[in-house]
């Protein structure tokens, strides 16, 4: 049972694992998960889920607990090692032909990362200051509980950062090359409702209607970016390699990023892109697609300013001297999510897109 | 391999047949299909992929050849039979204990009746005069394709009554007591396609656009009926007693019965008939959710009109006299669906209900 220190503070890791043992299940507790968890944590984890002889892994709290469970049920699975054999640059990071992960049963506290909703986990690598995401069939999860009264007590930066990661969950799933008409709809869908519940829950934490909502939201974005081939596109690509050199929370790096990278990908498919400026709320009678499609960039801003989270690298932590490394990592990290956008990118693309972010 | 004759005029019988044999596969042709299948039909069909060892089953066409393959695959399972043993008033009518069907591979050439993307299949009872629906996990197809290609043939008069199946699998799914925000979603967007697409596709059934809408629209809505415990309404209910007094094509029995449920049920939920509505079309600016749910009958009548299906049981075929059976019939074979109505209805009810579709 992977957790922080805070599910012990809200009481819900005793509840949790005193439902576990009145089901008759033995419980062992890491609740040592670190934000953006570790190689080096997944490693220690794995040890500890074989050495007791683990059946299963559950994962109460945010993203960062719930892709703990689903890491350490992945390299349990392989007999232990390292994690970083399976992430981006390490021997096995296809992930072919290893071992289905135990079954993983994940609790969201957030709303979020939609992990509870995808095969996807993301573990920093602490060598190279990375933060590869990778998954598969196997690491989705087998059960997952979305109770919204879980998250009235999430403290207001959480909301905010984590409500944002479903923001661009919706936008780039719609935004994706992969995108289909099912995955559409729920991109769709979770957009709209983002839109109009983030601010009342930023409001009020204690609102249990928009706090469902925003639930609800995350899964199905979750859903949106985890079925089938579907993604994320550029803007968790390039937002994940902040998050590696700086360890900034995961919302905040898509949005330094995301308005560059609008304002150079609209072309590529102005009618979507039109949808997107409508959906969040800035459109005007009369305009064209292609000045909808031309104004997604602005739209976005206006929105992150909307919800308090308009920021730049710079705030983030990021130096112009760590932007090549950023874009290195970026092709050898999330190279999937990138090649989803429907503009492709080049590495020049990429640097361009951080320094007009910087 | 259950279908029409038709499917060998348009060669789609020919072609699924070549394609399985060139996977290797022996297949047993049954091209007998009947509109509406019966009861004696699947217990024959059963006794045919038992003697002939088969080892799962096609049903290639639209939801007569589908629930042929479902019931047939579900009565081999047992041993063979008569699948009135599992049909309401069956002895095992709950199908508690039986064992799972063969696989299920639904290939459907109408948009349609949904039953691709759900567990449910129709057998008619000929001793009574039924149509009961039923259906468990195991008669949910394995495997399904939707080919919009394979609809463009379809002849107009099909398009509309399968078309209008649609519009009430989407709008009785909406008014269910058992919805869920996931099977709203889908709900509202198979209405909203049905509404912007049956019109084009009666207009051109050569026009792969809306054909491509409206099996997309077809698939949903039978995921809207067909997920967890949800689940058509009292229309569905009352249309298949019509159904089994008179051969009737079913998205018609339907059209004869929709406006008076409307209008006898509307008060149960103002806000959520007012949003059907609003979706099918029929919304001015300034009217309370109260008004337009008032309304909400009226704008299934026009909306029946427009798609040119705005018939009464009495041009289906159905006298006074029949009425009583039908309510019998109902209330013994549809259960299930009346019980999703947001309002009770009693036998006293049905009747009215009939008498004013009559």
């Amino acid at each position: 049972l992977a957790a922080k220190d805070t599910m012990r503070q809200t009481g819900a890791l005793q509840r949790v694992e005193g439902l576990l043992r009145e089901g008759g299940v033995q419980v062992v507790v890491s609740d040592d998960v670190a934000p953006n968890p570790r190689d080096v944590d997944i490693d220690r984890q794995a040890k500890v889920f074989l050495r007791e002889k683990c059946d299963f892994a559950v994962g109460l709290g945010g993203g960062s607990s719930m892709d703990s469970a689903k890491a350490v049920a992945f390299l349990a699975a392989q007999g232990g090692g390292t994690i970083l054999d399976y992430l981006a640059g390490g021997p096995h990071a296809d992930l072919a032909g290893t071992k289905p992960a135990f079954p993983i049963l994940c609790i969201t506290t957030t709303a979020g990362t939609g992990s509870e909703a995808t095969p996807w986990w993301v573990v920093t690598n602490t060598k190279h200051h990375e933060k590869p995401g990778t998954g598969n069939d196997s690491t989705r999860p087998a059960v997952s509980i979305i109770d919204p009264e879980l998250m009235l007590s999430l403290p207001k930066e959480v909301t905010r950062n984590t409500g944002i990661d479903v923001l661009f969950h919706a936008m780039e799933s719609f935004l994706a090359n992969v995108a289909t008409p099912f995955t559409e709809l729920l991109s769709r869908e979770a957009m709209r409702l983002v839109v109009r519940y983030l601010g009342p829950v930023l409001e009020n934490g204690q609102d249990l209607e928009a706090r469902s909502q925003m639930a609800w939201a995350n899964t199905i974005a979750g859903i949106a970016i985890g079925e089938g081939k579907s993604s994320t596109v550029g803007i968790h690509a390039l937002g994940h390699s902040i998050g590696g050199q700086t360890d900034a929370p995961h919302g905040l790096t898509m949005a330094a990023v995301g308005p560059a990278y609008m304002r150079h990908t609209w072309d590529a498919d102005p009618a979507r892109y039109a949808e997107v400026t409508r959906l969040l709320g800035y459109a005007s009678a009369g305009e064209s697609d292609q000045e909808l499609a031309r104004r997604s960039s602005e739209a976005l801003e206006k929105t992150l300013e909307k919800f308090g989270c308009r920021v730049r690298m710079g705030g983030l932590g990021v130096k112009a001297s760590m932007i090549e490394a950023m874009a290195d990592s970026t092709f050898k990290t999330m190279a999937g999510c990138l090649n989803c956008s429907l503009k492709s990118l080049s590495r020049a693309d990429v640097i361009g897109l951080y320094q007009a972010s910087l």
